[in-house]
C-alpha cells in the first residue's frame, strides 16, 4: 500500500491569493463597469528589453542548424553565462566567486524551495515574520516543522518579528537556530539591512556554525550606499552563506525562468559525528540528480543581460519601476498614511490606520477606489495591520491608483 | 550548528560518466589522431523543426511588446499546451484526461527525481535492474533506501532483474511493494512490454493499492502494434499509475526543456489510518510550491510540436533515427553479436561476447575500432555483460561505426 508524505497535511491552503481572487471576482460581479487597478501581485508588466529578445533570436537560430544546434548543457548552467555572471555581479564589489560555486537554475523560487533537501530533518530553520511563503513551506513538507498552531506558526520554526517596532530589523534569535533565511531587500516589507546590520548575522552563523540562506532577488532596486547587494559583501559571509539572485524581477524574467545561486565551497555543514561537509558538492549532487539545466536559449536571454546594451536597457525598466514606487510612496503619505518600503525595493508596504485589520483595508481599497492589493496577514502574523502594494504596474495605472488614493475613506 | 542531509553521503560517485570520459580523454592523449565516434550518450543531435523554430521567433517577439508580453504563467502549464497534450497523446487512443491532470514541466528528470516527496518515508520501492540511475538516487537522497551494498543494491529497494534470461520482462516481486518504476520502451534496454505484460502490473497496483510510476519518455519510437504507449490504455490504470511523457528525445528539447507529467485524480496513496490522498492534489502543492513553470516560450515550442507541419517533421526526425537504429543493429548482428532493443526504442542493448564485461567491452571498442558506447554494468548490476548503444548520432557516424564493427577483434 502506497502512503503519503502526510507533511503535506499540515501545509495550510494556499489562502491568500485565492481568496484575493474571490473577494475581486465577486466584486466585480456586482460592479461590471468597476475599473479595477491590480497592485497586488509581484509580477513585473514591462516587456523583456531588445538586447534580450535579440540574443534569444539568435539562440533561437542556432538550435536550427546542426551544427550549432544545442541539446543537454551541463545541469549547472552554461560557462558563458557563468563567466558574465562573475564579471558583472561579483567581481566589481571585490567578491571572489569560483565558476564551480555558481549553479544556474529556472528561478529563485525553485532554489529556494529546494535548498532544504541537502540538510538534516532535525536543523531549527529561523524565518522573519512576515516571511515569502516558500521557505516555511517547503521546510514542512520535508518535516522538518511541527503542527501549525492556531496563532498562524508552525511548531519548530523559529519566527524573528519584523515591524514598525523595530524598523523591520530582525533580531537575533535568544535559541539556538541551525538554518536561517534572510532575504533583503525585503519581500513583502521592501525594507533593508546595513552592511552593519547584517554583519551581525554573519558572525552569528560563524558563532554558532549556521549556515545562512540570503535572498536578494531585489538587490537590482537598491539605491542607497551602505545596502550590501550580496552577503559575501560582508567579511567571512562566503563561509556561512548561501546567496540566491533571480533574472524574474532584474531583468523582467518571470515568464522567462532564470535564476542563479551561489554555493561557495567554504561553506560547510556537519554530520551527526561532526565531520563538516562542502554544502558545494551536496547542492551539485542534487541538482545533476534532479534537474537538467536552463534551456540554451534562456541562458543566452541571460547573458544578453549583461551585455553593455542589456545592462542600459534594464536599468530604465528598474528606474521605471522605482518611478511608480516612488509615486505610490509619495501618494499615501499624502493621504496621511504610513508607507514603509519603497526605496530600495519595489515593495511598499503600509501601516493600515486607525488599526484596521489587513483584509478589512483591502476590502476598502477594492470597494472604496477598485485597487488591489495584498493583505499583509498574508505573509504571516507580523503582517497584521499592514498592506502590500507593488511598483510593478504600468506608469497610467500607477498614478490613476495614486489619484484614487485621494478618495479613500480613512 | 547546520546539520547535511547524510543520506547523501550513501550515494555513489557519478562514477559511470566520469570514467568514460576518462578513459576516453586517456585514449586520445595517446592517440591523437583517432577519430572517435560517440554513440554513448543518450543526447539528441538533430536541430529543432522548423514548426518549433517559426513558434519560438513568434513567442519571443509577443515577449518584446508590453500587450502581449507573459509574466508568471500557472506553475502547472498554459492551456494552451495541456489542451493539445490531451487532443494528440490521449483522445485518439480513447484516453480521457483532464486539464487539471497534467502538471508540465522542465524535464522527465525533474519529475521523475521530484514525485517521490509526495510520498511517504517508508514505503517500499520497486525499480527494474538494470535502471535509469535518478529513480534509486532521488530515493536514497530522500531516505527511502537503506545502505549501498557490494553487490551493487542499496538495501530496502526492491530489485527487479530483467535479462535476455527473462527476455528483459520483470516479474512481480515475491514481497510486497508500494511504489513501483516502469520505464518501457526501456532505458537503457530498449525493450517494452506488451499490453498484457503491462496489465499485469496494473493489476499488481490494485491489488495492494501500490502506486506505478510509468516513465513513456521514449514512446514516439515504438513501432509495433501491441505495445502500449500509454499505461492508460490498460483500463484501471488510472487509478493507480502517474505517467511521465517528455519532448526530450520525441522533439529534439533535450536543451530546451519541456516535458510534462499526469496525475489522474483516480490515483490515490493514503495516510497511516488508512485515509485515501489524490495525488493529484499532492503533486499540484509540490509544483507551486517549488517550481514556477516553464518559460512561456518553450511552452509555444511545445505546442508547435503538435501542429500538422510539427507532427510531420518531428516524425521525419524519428524515423531518422530509427534508421539509424536498424542500421547498429544489422551491422551488430552481421558480426555475430546478439542485439536486444533498438525496434521501439532508440537504444541498442547487445550482449558482450564470450563473457567479456561491459568494461572489457567498452575498452575493445574503444582501442579497436574507436567507438564510444555505455557499459551496461553502470545501470545495475544485470546490466553486467550488456552494452549500450544510441541511435541519436549523425547518419554518417553511424554508418562508419558500423562499417568498423567489421574490425572488433569478436
Amino acid at each position: 500500500m502506497a502512503f503519503i508524505n502526510e507533511n503535506y497535511l499540515k501545509l495550510r491552503g494556499s489562502y491568500l491569493f485565492s481568496e484575493i481572487a474571490k473577494r475581486v471576482n465577486n466584486f466585480k460581479n456586482e460592479n461590471p463597469n468597476a475599473k479595477i487597478i491590480r497592485l497586488g501581485i509581484g509580477d513585473v508588466t514591462r516587456p523583456l528589453v531588445p538586447a534580450v529578445i535579440e540574443a534569444m533570436h539568435k539562440a533561437v537560430d542556432e538550435m536550427a542548424k546542426e551544427d550549432t544546434f544545442r541539446g543537454y548543457g551541463p545541469e549547472q548552467g552554461y560557462s558563458f553565462l557563468i563567466r558574465k555572471i562573475i564579471e558583472n555581479d561579483y567581481a566589481p564589489r571585490g567578491i571572489e566567486i569560483g565558476e564551480d560555486e555558481i549553479f544556474v537554475s529556472d528561478g529563485a523560487k525553485s532554489d529556494t524551495g529546494n535548498i532544504q533537501e541537502i540538510f538534516g530533518l532535525d536543523n531549527i530553520i529561523a524565518v522573519t515574520d512576515p516571511v515569502y511563503p516558500v521557505y516555511v513551506d517547503s521546510n514542512v513538507m520535508a518535516g522538518r516543522t511541527g503542527e501549525y498552531s492556531e496563532h498562524g506558526y508552525f511548531e519548530k520554526i523559529t519566527y524573528l518579528p519584523c515591524s514598525a517596532e523595530n524598523n523591520f530589523i530582525p533580531e537575533l534569535p535568544k535559541e539556538k537556530v541551525d538554518i536561517i533565511y534572510l532575504c533583503f531587500p525585503n519581500n513583502p516589507t521592501g525594507m533593508t539591512l546595513s552592511k552593519e546590520e547584517l554583519k551581525k548575522w554573519v558572525d552569528y552563523a560563524k558563532k554558532n556554525r549556521a549556515v545562512i540562506l540570503f535572498d536578494s532577488a531585489y538587490e537590482a532596486f537598491i539605491r542607497e550606499k551602505d545596502v550590501p547587494h550580496s552577503i559575501y559583501e560582508i567579511e567571512g559571509a562566503d563561509e556561512v552563506a548561501i546567496e540566491f539572485r533571480s533574472f524574474s524581477k532584474t531583468a523582467g524574467f518571470t515568464g522567462t525562468r532564470c535564476a542563479y545561486t551561489v554555493v561557495p565551497k567554504k561553506v560547510v555543514a556537519y554530520t551527526k559525528n561532526g565531520e563538516a561537509h562542502q554544502l558545494n558538492s551536496l547542492w551539485n549532487r542534487r541538482q545533476t540528480t534532479k534537474f537538467n539545466g536552463v534551456p540554451y536559449i534562456i541562458q543566452q536571454a541571460a547573458a544578453a543581460v549583461y551585455s553593455p546594451e542589456g545592462q542600459k536597457q534594464i536599468k530604465e525598466t528598474i528606474d521605471y519601476y522605482m518611478d511608480n514606487a516612488k509615486i505610490i510612496k509619495q501618494g499615501l503619505e499624502d493621504v496621511g498614511l504610513t508607507v514603509f518600503g519603497g526605496v530600495n525595493a519595489p515593495y511598499i508596504w503600509l501601516k493600515t490606520p486607525k488599526g484596521v485589520s489587513s483584509w478589512e483595508f483591502f476590502d476598502m481599497m477594492l470597494k472604496e477606489i477598485n485597487v488591489v492589493g495584498t493583505p499583509g496577514s498574508g505573509f504571516g502574523p507580523n503582517g497584521e495591520g499592514y498592506f502590500r502594494l507593488t511598483a510593478f504596474g504600468s506608469r497610467e495605472n500607477t498614478i490613476e491608483a495614486v489619484e484614487r488614493f485621494k478618495n479613500l475613506k480613512l
